[in-house]
Parts: structure tokens; C-alpha cells; sequence
């Protein structure tokens, strides 16, 4: 608390002018003052998350980007091609802060006794504009951390733990008994292996490449289907009709995956088949489509039958479906096992400036898997 | 009651053989004698509907036709392409009966009170098998015509009825305030433009041609968008805007048209957004796939966000949803109004022997607006 909080400081701004050009760019605003009910944070960790991508880039193609300004202030522009100007139209002209999680100190507290019983206390926030020196949030958002956590640990408190959670309960609450998910070798995929074998879930992960699948299996994962291998689609089958799953949240979000996902689960469910139908088996069967690895068009000859469905999904409106005290449940489980079910592994830990180096750039927009980034504002800052 | 009753009569039966030939013929099999709580009705009427046309013809392509046996007793053979054999799996070596749906006489009735008050009515009948002379069914599933219906009045009284008041149903108990529905211009399509004129519900109707505009403009359809009209997203978008629409009824099944729906409702949606939104509008967007005339695989591009679904769609797995009673209301509904609002037209009555001549199989196999037929096995047979 010895620090002197400035009077303005640094966060992360993305913006799409009206002519399609993309510019990001350190801004320095005022820092506010908490009102009663909230807490300052000094924003120590903020992950890099696909999810974080889409607003900080937008649609811009970054095979154009020009990295200008200085080292302190770097400027990164970059055009968005024409014919994605139209999905860029809500945003444009709008300089948006980035950054849906992250961790840190909170070093100023408002006059209510919630928000006071934080000051000191390392926490972990949600809720938009983390790639900042300081921000500024209601404490009941914020979730503390158990002792022995850092800011680093507690970055991703939310949106992957909470995202693999929210599945398992979907899953169970839709009557689904096994679940499949796709990219599975990512850090959310890693978390869901622990959650799964720990509630004694049945989980078939499909990964793209062999060293995937050898990540997961040595990580005890007992179902793991390799897209690349020739036997992909006998080998899900076979997985499929050994868990009963019947439900799938698929990353990649494009392209055939989805198709080819209920083509088997529907051959899985159809050597159980007692009598013919020709719409196929009356066993439900789910797609639900939460990120967009894949840009490619989504495309399937429906193999499957009338008994399906394919949908967008998304963890906080469906926290918000399940309800208050149903969330609550979930966010304790995080905090009680934030360093093992729900610890996430980072590639490089960067601070605000070097987000817009193009070799930093180059690296975590490629979303590879072990490639996470993670953030620290308060690096590389002279403390005034 | 007069008329004899035979001991064995004909019913259309198809079959595709593990070789890959289909076989519709006409097989002559004992007449049952009704249980107790059973009726017999001689068969007087019964549509060939899209969801028949599955079951008579499989997979076969009916380009490679033959048409064989006698005028009593033809014949069809046809091939199913090797590609689309895996389809047929389940159905391989089975002799099928067909028909969803008819009407006719009660002939002959049980012992229980509930059969022998139907002796004498003419009845609607669901259960399949209905091409034929004679179908023994329970007599709870039977609906009386009322007075001065004939068997043709209520052939289509289950199928096409409950279809079109399911999905206004599934609209309202799924807090939708309109709907959007395709082929528009079909029999089902027009009588979806009476219930929801009926009951002031908003329906946007989506055609392929400028007739079938015509057709619907002229039965008083308000909002009418034709997709052969250079327009015809724009002009769906302001019909989607103005109805307040957010779910679609699909009878194609196939192509891009469930994705253009979609984009089309997110940028009505998106007219009265307020804030940016990197996924999107957060209300629900769904399209029902409740048919297949367009069998290209389905092909998309994301363009509408996270929240939607687009998944199959049956009545009758829809009404177990809804319930018994809920579903009594919906024919209770189609009895009152058979002669109004669920009247069916048909382009030609034809004989169970006529159903396996090249022309009407030309004719109703290709599903055209317009273009249903009635079977009538009652018809062209020597009555004993």
C-alpha cells in the first residue's frame, strides 16, 4: 500500500474507424477514485484468451499490420478487409478497452465494509478493460483469492474454469451422460480432462495433431481421438458408443467437425437400435459451438437424422440461465482448487507495451496449443 | 355395413433389398379381425405427403425406374445408389408398409364400449401403413370426422394440422412473438397463413417463386419474401424487422438458406442494437429443420453471432414434449375446423395400383406446389 497511486495511467484501446482501419494503442486516463461500494485494483496478470482476440484485432487481417510509435506508446494499425466491414459495424469509431479477466492488488477501497475488508487482499475480476494498469470494480465482482495465490494464479479464475464447469453442468443438466469437446489439448481442454476425471465424467477429446493426443493421454486421459489419424471417425465412433456421449462443445466453431461429430453419434447410437426409423434415432443429440478456431463456413450432410441440434454457446449467459446461487457453487469450486483442477500454464508473461510487438503479436494471435500469453501491466513501469 | 368384408386384401408394401434394389408392390395379406378395444376401417382416403415419400421410395433413384407386373398388380423397381445405401442399413430386407395417415369407415369394432360407439363413423386415422384396403388400429387414436366431412375431408387431418399448430405452438411456449416458415406456398404453408391469421400472429413466408408469391399474396399473406428476387435478403430482413420474428420453420433442410435466415434476423436484431456486442445479439435466434426437399448438405458461414440453433425438427416428438392434453386441444382444434382452416387440395385422386404408374410417381415424387395426391384404396377395387 506504500505505492503512490498516479494520477493517470496506461489501458490497452481498439479501435475500427469508419474506414476500416484498426488501430491499438496505449491510452493514459485519469485513474479513478473507488465509489463506496467498490475497490481499485493494480492489475498484476491478465491471460490472453481467444476470446480476448476478436474484440482486440476485431476482423483486421494482421498479415497488414504496421507496428509504429514508440517503445513506451506503440501504436499497432492494420486493415480490416472490406467484406468483413460488415460485422465490424456496432463497433466502428468506438475505442474499446480489452481484457475480460484478470488478477490483482487491491490498493484503494470505497467506504462500504465489503469494500474495505478487500483493501490488501490479492483478487481475482471479471468484467472487461483488465489489459490496464488499474481498474476500477464493484467488490462483490471481485472473488479472493486463498492464501498462498498470486495474481498470476488467480488470472484466469473466470472464464476458462468457469467455461469447462458450466459444461459438465450442462451436460448433466440436459440428461447428457458423457461429454465431447474439441481442441481438447488446449488449457480449457486440460482443466475439463481434470474436472471430469475427478467427477468420474466420461470425456472424449478430439485433437487435431498426434503430439495432441499423446499431451492428453499422458496426462491420463483415457478417450482421445486424433483428427489427423486415417481411422478418426471409426475411432470417435467407438469412443462415443463406449461413453454414451451425446453432447459436444466444440471450439473450432467451423468447417465439417460438427457434422462429422453427430454422424458418429448417431452410428454410435444406432448399433443399439432395436427397429427402423427412417428419421433416424429418437436419442437427442448436441452440438454446442463456442469459439471460432475455424473461420472456414460451417458445412454437414445431415447423416444423423431429425433428433439434433447445432448452437452457438457461451458461459455467462448460460451461468445467467442456471442462476445466482447455481454460479456460486461453481465460483467456490474455482477458488478452493485454483491451483490444481483449475491451474492454467503460461508461454511467456509480457507487459502492456510488448502486447503490440509483432513478435508478441505474431505468437499468442496464433493460438496454438501451449502458447497461452499472459499479461502483466505492471511490469515494466517505473513506480512513481 | 352391408358390403362383405374379405379375408385378405391388398396393401402397398416397399422393400430395398440388400443389393441395393428397391421393390414397391402390392402384397395381399389377411384382413385382421379387431380386438377389443380395436376397429377395422376400410381405408378411403390417404395422402402422399413429403414425410411418405421417405419411407415409399428409400434412397432410390428413380431416374433408373422400372415399372413392371400387372395393371392389378404392378411393380416398381428402382436402384439405390451405392453412396446412399448406408442410409438403408436399417431398413435392409424388411417389407415395409407406408402411409402415415388416412381416413375411412368403420367396418367391424371390438367388444369395449369405446370401439363400438365407432361403428358406422368415418375416422381419421395416424399410425401408419394406410396404403391399404383395410388397417386395424386402437380405437382411442381415431378422431371422428364431424357431420358431413367425407373420408377425403379428413385424410390430411393429423399430419399437415398438427405440424403447422405445433410450430405456433413451439413459437409461443419458446417466447418467440412471430415465425418465419418456408416452401411457404405448400398445403401446410397456407394453412399456417390461416391459423396465424386466426390468431394474430405475425408470419413471414419465405418462397422460391414469383407464383407461389402470388399464390400467398393472394390468400391475403401479408409478409411474403420470394427468393428469387434480387432482393430477397433485404426484403426478408425488413419483414423479420416488422414482425419481430426469431424463429423459423425450415422445409428444405438443406443449403445455405437456414444460415441466411439467420443472418437476416441479426441484422433486424442489430437495427435496434445499443451497444456493441463482439458476439453478437443476445437474443435467441432458432431455425427448425423440419423437412428435407433440398438435399445439398447444409452450408453456412457464422455471420449471427452466438446466440442460435438450428436443429431438426418432428411433430410428433414435439406434442409427447407438450404433453397429452395440450396435444388433445391441437385436435380438438383440427376437428372443428377441418373443413376451414385444415382444408386440404389435392391435385388427384388415385387407386393403390395407380401409385405405381410412371406418371403419378413423376407427378407426386417431385413434391411441387400444388401437386399432392390422394390415394383412395377403396378405388378401382372389385367389391365382394
Amino acid at each position: 500500500m506504500a505505492d503512490k497511486i498516479p494520477a493517470s495511467a496506461l489501458q490497452l484501446h481498439s479501435l475500427v474507424k469508419p474506414d476500416g482501419e484498426l488501430e491499438v494503442r496505449l491510452a493514459e486516463l485519469p485513474v479513478p477514485s473507488p465509489r463506496d461500494h467498490e475497490v481499485l485494483v493494480r492489475v498484476q496478470a491478465a491471460p490472453l484468451n481467444p476470446s480476448d482476440l476478436g474484440l482486440l484485432f476485431g476482423a483486421a487481417d494482421l498479415g497488414t499490420a504496421r507496428y509504429g510509435g514508440t517503445a513506451d506508446r506503440p501504436v499497432l494499425n492494420a486493415q480490416v478487409p472490406e467484406t468483413a466491414m460488415k460485422s465490424m459495424q456496432g463497433r466502428l469509431g468506438q475505442s474499446l478497452p480489452v481484457g475480460n479477466e484478470g488478477a490483482g492488488l487491491v490498493v484503494r477501497a470505497g467506504a462500504s465494509a465489503a469494500a474495505q475488508a478487500l483493501l490488501g487482499k490479492t483478487v481475482a475480476l471479471l468484467g472487461g478493460a483488465m489489459y490496464a494498469q488499474y481498474r476500477c470494480v464493484a467488490a462483490e465482482t471481485c472473488l479472493v483469492l486463498p492464501e498462498g495465490a498470486s495474481a498470476a494464479d488467480g488470472a484466469s479464475a473466470f472464464v476458462n474454469p468457469l467455461t469447462a464447469l458450466a459444461m459438465v453442468e450442462n451436460m448433466r443438466r440436459d440428461g447428457h451422460r458423457a461429454l465431447v469437446h474439441t481442441a481438447a489439448a488446449s488449457n480449457l481442454g486440460q482443466m475439463l480432462h481434470r474436472i471430469c476425471r475427478q467427477d468420474g465424467v466420461a470425456l472424449v477429446n478430439i485433437v487435431r495433431r498426434p503430439e495432441q493426443a499423446a499431451l492428453l493421454r499422458g496426462l491420463g486421459a483415457q478417450y482421445v481421438c486424433d483428427m489427423s489419424a486415417p481411422d478418426f471417425e471409426s475411432a470417435l465412433t467407438d469412443a462415443l458408443a463406449a461413453t454414451g456421449a451425446t453432447i459436444a462443445f466444440d471450439a473450432t466453431g467451423g468447417g465439417r467437425l460438427a457434422g462429422r461429430i453427430l454422424g458418429c453419434m448417431e452410428a454410435a447410437l444406432s448399433r443399439t437400435a432395436v427397429e427402423y426409423s427412417r428419421y433416424g434415432s429418437t436419442t437427442h443429440k448436441q452440438v454446442f459451438l463456442y469459439g471460432r478456431l475455424d473461420a472456414a463456413p460451417i458445412e454437414f450432410a445431415n447423416t444423423f437424422g431429425m433428433a439434433w441440434d447445432i448452437g452457438g454457446w457461451l458461459v455467462f449467459p448460460y451461468l445467467q440461465k442456471i442462476g445466482a446461487e447455481a454460479t456460486q457453487a461453481l465460483k467456490q469450486r474455482v477458488a478452493a482448487e485454483l491451483k490444481t483442477t483449475f491451474a492454467s500454464h503460461y508461454a511467456a508473461e509480457i507487459s502492456l507495451a510488448d502486447m503490440l510487438r509483432p513478435d508478441a503479436v505474431a505468437a499468442y494471435a496464433a493460438r496454438t496449443t501451449g502458447n497461452k500469453y499472459l499479461v502483466n501491466p505492471d511490469r515494466g513501469m517505473a513506480r512513481s
